[in-house]
Order: structure tokens, then sequence, then C-alpha cells
């Protein structure tokens, strides 16, 4: 079993991903919507890559039983339900609804992987659900962060350092690549204080700047919820064991 | 001033690439060989991509001027004259002569950015002369790592790390990138044991194991050299103040 992290969101090798596990990771904000939406019981999230796909497939679906929510510029989108902070995906909001869900990052990257063995979401709500169901697996795996705008993206590596970790303290035999190394030296830097590493990344203080420091300390905490979601047919659901 | 390192080699953003002064790091061993072979009396360096332009190359020379170097599979190719060992790289080779290498990373890097402002070839050798050259410029820099088969290479990410950390201890003002500071952190992890950075990378244990260990304890020896090698016209050559 290898575990690789692919740091810049580009198309992986293809041969490569159709053997491979994905795990992407868009921590602030998208897959920490993603995991927390279908933690408090939305039916399902569908990830577009523009606002003009959100509307259009927003009107295919009854009226009643569908969302819109993502962001652009960190902000709500005109017209949206819902933005991109994890702190909006209440169940009194989305219990039983369909998310259709655009975002400048993390949505995109699905797409980019979309022919993986599997494609899971993780974030730190839920790293320890992805890294038991990868142990049971036995497959190569392939983390995929989402990036910031196309460039390195340090809480993402950060969070794949950590599920790196949690993965080689189960299974010492474990190959990691020099980019997985890599990832897991830099989660050790920020283990003792894992909000830090928002505050030292670019689009953390983005956040900040823009009114959402909350989310940072929302999107800190780690291991809250148990959903493996997965993405298949275009569609992110909890995975059914 | 802001320094960014770009971690897997692709192309850049050519608009990026444009504005900025790169450095191309190949430690194992392309620019090794390049620092070394300029700074012990070699006359020019010119990289290509393929074994048959080399000799291709070669041919356009004055016969007796021009050796060809380089390696596939880590190992000297056939009819060259020399490997990609620095350890080869000796006056009584190389002095005054004109040296067409071709590698496996390093030499193509060189193509991918030869669009930048200065592209300049640094390794553990020589990184406080590139670090002084670039603080005289005020230029923002991208650091551009090799990497191993297209793969994040981990001694590359390193060095890029200690040259960030020279700049900074300069210049405090100067801004990094998510990259950046995570090359940092990185270097920070070996700063105590440089070898030690070889000894956990996939291209390192590959040298070891095909018989180049030595290589590793040299390649590790930092501010021997106080040449800046830059890259123009599809020639390497020392930087003239």
């Amino acid at each position: 079993m290898e575990i690789d992290i692919q740091f810049i969101p580009v198309p992986p090798n293809p041969i490569a991903l159709s053997q491979r596990v994905v795990i992407v990771i868009d921590v602030l904000r998208a897959t920490s919507v993603i995991v927390k939406a279908l933690s408090e019981g939305a039916a399902e999230i569908i990830p577009v890559a523009t606002i003009e796909e959100a509307f259009q497939k927003a009107k295919t679906f009854p009226q009643g039983t569908t969302l819109l929510g993502g962001e652009r510029n960190s902000r709500r989108i005109e017209g949206f339900d819902l933005g991109n902070s994890p702190r909006e995906y209440i169940p009194e909001r989305i219990k039983g609804k369909r998310i259709i869900l655009t975002t400048t990052n993390g949505t995109k990257a699905f797409d980019l992987v979309s022919s993986g063995k599997e494609v899971l979401a993780a974030c730190f709500f839920n790293l320890r659900a992805i890294a038991e169901h990868c142990l049971s697996l036995e497959e190569d795996l392939l983390i995929f962060t989402s990036g910031d705008e196309g460039n390195f993206s340090l809480e993402d590596a950060v969070c794949g350092g950590m599920f790196i970790e949690k993965m080689v303290e189960e299974k010492e035999s474990i190959r990691l690549t020099d980019a997985a190394v890599a990832a897991r030296i830099l989660y050790e830097k920020f283990k003792e204080n894992l909000v830090e590493v928002f505050y030292s990344s670019h689009h953390g203080r983005d956040l900040v700047g823009k009114g959402f420091e909350e989310d940072l300390l929302y999107c800190a905490q780690t291991d809250i919820y148990e959903v493996v979601p997965i993405f298949r047919g275009g569609v992110i659901r909890i995975r059914q064991h």
C-alpha cells in the first residue's frame, strides 16, 4: 500500500489515477461543507464548476428538493440559498435536501479525479473515518488537495499530512512518496495547534479579512463526524458499507 | 518582494513567469553538476532534452572543445564523456570545455522556465551566492524544483527551503507564498543533518541502490562555491556582475 499526495490541482496521470482511491481535501471550505452537510442530513451534494451550471441543474429537480450553495471570492453567490461556511449547513436548513455546490477550488477538484477507483471527500472533521475506511480497502491512495486558485494550499497539505500520520500509526508498512513524507512533516509542525495553519496560509488570512475568522476555528475541529462521503456519477453521498 | 516555489515540474503560468527571476534546483544531481563544472573552469553548459540532440549539438562545435555529460536511469550514457556525478567534473577533465548535458529531470526544467526574467541554477553548493545576487535584484522570485520524474522531490524542496531561510534572514519583509512557507518548514526539519534528506527521499535511496551513495554526501556540501550560473539563449554560463 502506497500513499501519494498531489499538491497542485492539475489533472493527475490517468493511469496512476485509475489504480488509486482518491481523497479530495479542501479544508477551507468545500470539503468541510460537504462533510458537515451530509453528516447533518443532506441527501446528496452535486458539485458543479460554474454558477450557470448550478442554476440549470437545479431546474431539473422538483421544486423544494434542492438548495444552491457555494461561493465566489469567498462570499455567497447572488440568488443562492447558502454560502460556503460549514456553519450555515444546519439540519433545520438542509435535512433531506439535495445541495448543488459550486466553489472556487474544491468542486473543480472532484472533476479532475473522477476516474479514480473511489473518490472520497475529507477534511479535519472526518479524517479518522476516512482512515478506517482506507485501511479496510488495502488500495494505493492519492490525496488530492484542491489548492488555492491553482496554487499550493498549506492547510490542505497539513490535513493530508494528518491523514497520513493516522494511516502510518495503524500500519507501519505503508510506503510514502516524497510528497507524502513532506505532508507528514508539515502536519508535525502544526499538530499542537492546528488552527495556526490557517493563520499561516494565504487563503486562511484572506478569509479572516473577509469576516470569516470563526470558520477557521470551526474547520479545525478534528474527528467530529464519522461519514465517508463518496463521489460517484457526479453526486456525493454517504458511502454505505 | 515575494518568493514562490513550484514543487512539480509543469509549465508555470506564463505571465507570472515573465515577471519573476527563476531559480532552478535539481540537487540530485543536474544543478550540482552545473555549479561544480562552472566553478571548476568549464566554459559553458548546454542543457538538452534528449541523447540524440546531445550528439547532434556536439557535431556543430570544433573537435576537442566539447564534452558530453549526463545520465539515463542515473547512469552514464553510452558514448558520453561524463556521467551525472559532480565528482567527475574536475578541472583536469573540464577546464575550458563546453559541456552538453542531458539528464532525466534537471535539464528539462530549464526549458520550462526559459522565459523567466533571469534563469539561475542553484544547489546546496552555491545557495549563499544565489541569495546575495537575488537580494541585490529586488525582483519577485520563483524557485523551480526539477522533481523526480515529474513528481515532488523532497531534497529539492528542502534546498529551496534553505534558500528561502537565507533570504528571510536578510530581509524580513519578503512575502512568502504557502508553498514557500512549506519549503521553509521542510528545511527546518533537516537543517541539523542535511544529508538525512537524501536518505528520506525516493531519488536519494535510488542513487544509493545504484552505487552513488558518495554523491549524497558530496551534494550536501553547502556554500562551497560562489558562482551564479545563468541560463540565457540555451546556454548556462557564470553570470558576470
